[in-house]
């Protein structure tokens, strides 16, 4: 089995260390490959971002699909940005982390928090939290003031804010697991369980097992009507 | 004042219409612009298209702010493609019409139906009501199977499934408004509304007097938080 | 074109000031017209009062109906004071401040908060917000004890506290917009706005804009069902 | 303990049907009083109806309050008209009957519907039932087209409407008990659950026993907040 | 008219208890009965605890309605445990003592804070609230980390723990009623409400004068759907 | 890695069939243990069963707990009995049929329809689907009359009632992917899907792999506060 990851923003750095995560948690014999686009903003911190990178993962898909397509997509960043456009161009699997961390959230916690970046996506995180149907579940939204780009940058400073933030959830909030509210967080989950006690879900970690037990259960994505094939028209 | 109609589809033929409406609904002394982008699908019928729409739309905004910014923008597709993007790139207001129109409809009506397209749209127009906050005043959404290009191709015909479903709406489902849920449906509104005895909103022609009363009331997009400026990147 | 403000408590003082502020937001053309009952209650604080400055709404209504009916209605009374039962009573729109200003807020700011008078009136606010289905926008209701008479009789102090209120929610509670809560507070808004730096939206301003849209369209309000004139009976 | 049942209309004949069938469902030694307002309308069948009532009713409680004030109050109109403004003139208890019927049928059947009047009401008795918290226990509302004085002017008729109604609620919709959504349905809840084999709750039978019991266990309308005694003020 | 009060613990000092206050609040003529299993968790203070003590209670229940069925049941802990597997049991009315407690505060107070015992249990009694359809109603849960023994081992430092949760309650949160969250704590509502000023509810107490009403008013527990007699099987 | 599925029903052929089921999905590696009280009811269809049941469960966890604990567990009954107090009882990870399957069928599926057994379940399964937070994603709940036995007396019979109930969920109501409401339809979900053309979740299988997929990530079941250990205490 192989699933494609792609991260949509143009940092191939990021790639190859969610890449690198992922294929850690996943069975023997299931392989992660991982992509990003060429194209696009280097990190996704709001809409008009999110709207530039879809655009630029809906080629990458197309490709794949073309090509070598994988048995199931995973889409590398917490907006799960273009996730039904996506779903529309396959009948694979195409799993977002975010809905991915927060459905798996549920089975070990009563509650969670979302320890994420910066104040101005705090809509956006309701929104995925609500699409996810766990806003009762929600104990707090945790946004750092942190840019995407602080964990490359400073990694030390930015882990000490992230523990800090997801240790005010826990304490403060009522959180009884977190998640971590961006892919460029990857690779600090197990630190931070140990510390807080709790269960931390990494969400690219999370969504790559549940592609695999989705491709495992035989399970595509329904072409019934939500995610039909765009229909036939003129793209100019 | 001026206010900036984008049709995000790459269909002109349908621009012209939307312009024409909207000028007879604004006060004296209100300009009607209306484009297109010369790229991307030609009609917009799930999220797919809604994705490289939106990403055409976006550079319409940025030429616009850019070269001659107007007081404010209307996007005329009633997905409301790119909304949350192109708020965060104006401080002038950015209205949608499928917001506006469920808006408006709650003035005069205390439950309303959408009458749109294809199946498929149903969880798209079901988000969209949520967004507005009308779920609980919500009859029905009627989609009769109708493509966008329908009304290009036998206005007759389409009018004709268009009005069964409204009346199957107000007399079936308790409908007492029905909202057009397509920029394509420009000018039946008043026709349908004559015939069914109840309001029947024009998505574009609410939109434009919304942007217009958003401008008059001293209004700008407001920058605290969700819809700030884009935060600075690199875009490759 | 014509509207008909109507102040629903008995200070004609309050009327002179909202239709000042009216008539300064509609376009050239549209007139303004602004009444109140001779009897109820000098101030709306409470549903005992709302309940009493109805009756006599009515009876205003009732005599516009009959004398020289305008093109629209407002009530002009942040508590929408017998809305329904006006809607029932003319096919002309109606439209009531509370509701126009919730609505409006969100065309231009992604969440709001309401700064009103006495903490009394808290659980009152929370319906019309929710009527309006705006639950998930609402950033925060501040009460910061102002009787609606605080407005007349030291208005310094009473916007100092005002501004104090509506800065708190901004800063505090995440509000990207204020809706000022009370008709009384008419004249704030621009002041307040270029002070804090975000939207304020005073209401009967808002309604006013609403309501001349609603005329341009078209829109009548709809008799198809709950807002049908009322069944014959005897009233003694 | 003395509970004071006010029918807000005007209809004196229904006054007494409540009060006979009241007394006969409370302990020894409940007293039930009945009265109603000499003016108003006849029968309350939308909201202007219930607003004329509603100013009348007011009254006769200022007047009980006053003259001779019983333990409690009942409001015998299903519309619950007044209920937060009595809430305001008097410590005592007050209880609706719509909301003692929907929060008394929870603890015998897992879901109900309401069998009521005309069309027009469903928008309120749709609000009753949220402000109820009982939404999600609604099998559905069945209006039979009944105007009020249906019972008055053709009892064999409406009683059979009111059976058929009942039977397609309970066979059809999945109602587990019907809540009658009239006070002049008052004395036909035990026949009618003879023949439909599930409870069937006389809205007015309900609030005089919820009301009693408020009285036994010693609760006061909390005067804490929304409830209290409204402020000082002109009234014209 | 005999009402059989379930203590669903093995503590027979609390069910002498509440028995005691029960008998209190009820008409003359109504008997109080009360039992608890002798076997299972002496308290209950978690999801555990609750579906052993379920197991017993319906042994209770199943001997009563063999050997000496009272007129209808109270299930005498805050959790409500085994209420749906009781209403299958029986025709008579089962009522909980958290849902009558939840419900009866709305008719006196727009908004309750539930003051019960540890912090584990915050999202049990979160369930019981939207059960009883009274999130929107709910002030706070204060959980001042009191085992349910507390009140029986040094019942002078509970009841100051207690008071002073439900102070804050009050001051802080909004509270305009109280309701006790454990049947141990029964005995301390009237002291309480004379020093807090507003209605406290003791759950027992509420619950046994649901149940003596819906005696009176004739409702049995619906058999239409939900709480059908168990279907037959083999019970090994 | 080893998981526990205990069938709480006591019938040791459904335990053998949901094993083998179960073994087919998991990954190389990871063992299938199932096991099923020796008493308690033969099938689970309603409260009173389901309570038993979660008592003999609650046994054969705390054996497993005590003797050879497993990596995991998961719970084979569509009701999720008990699954809050497994929880307390142990730090790995516990897994609930329904949610499994209902929170996996948002991955590939914007809806879905239940298809269960007996009506009576109705207030049962809706209460899961809330608490797994899709009640918007719920297209229908089929309730084709079935009794758990149904499957073992006359499969061919049973499977012919199932497929039908499905397609009417899929063709009329909107379903996009059917997910099965009964543990003991172990063994048709591919067959369905090949008809149907829609994934079809078993529950089993799907709480199998989210399983393994919990212990994979490294997730124990959070211990914060909602699932601490029971509190000691005398249990008689």
């Amino acid at each position: 089995m192989r699933i494609l990851v792609i991260n949509p923003n143009s940092s191939s750095a990021l790639t190859e260390s969610v890449a690198d995560a992922a294929q850690q948690v996943v069975a023997t014999g299931t392989i992660i490959s991982a992509i990003n686009p060429s194209r696009g903003p280097a990190v996704i911190e709001g809409s008009f971002d999110e709207a530039l990178a879809t655009f630029h993962l809906i080629e990458e898909v197309e490709r794949a699909e073309r090509e070598n397509p994988p048995d199931a997509y995973v889409i590398a960043c917490f907006g799960d940005p273009g996730l039904d456009a996506v779903k529309e161009l396959t009948d694979r699997p195409v799993v977002g982390v975010a809905e991915a961390a927060i459905h798996m959230s549920s089975f070990v916690a009563a509650t969670f928090s979302i320890v994420s970046i910066l104040p101005r996506v705090r809509k956006h995180l309701h929104e995925l939290v609500r699409q996810a149907g766990a806003t009762n579940r929600l104990a707090s939204i945790k946004l750092p003031n942190l840019g995407v780009m602080a964990f490359h940058e400073d990694e030390h400073a930015a882990l000490e804010t992230l523990k800090q933030a997801a240790k005010e959830a826990v304490q403060e909030d009522g959180a009884e697991s977190i998640v971590l509210g961006c892919a460029g967080m990857v690779g600090f989950a197990r630190q931070l369980s140990d510390e807080l006690g709790v269960p931390v879900i990494d969400p690219v970690e999370a969504a790559c097992r549940v592609a695999e037990s989705l491709v495992a259960l035989g399970y595509q994505t329904s072409k019934a009507n939500s995610y039909q094939k765009p229909t036939e028209k003129q793209y100019l």
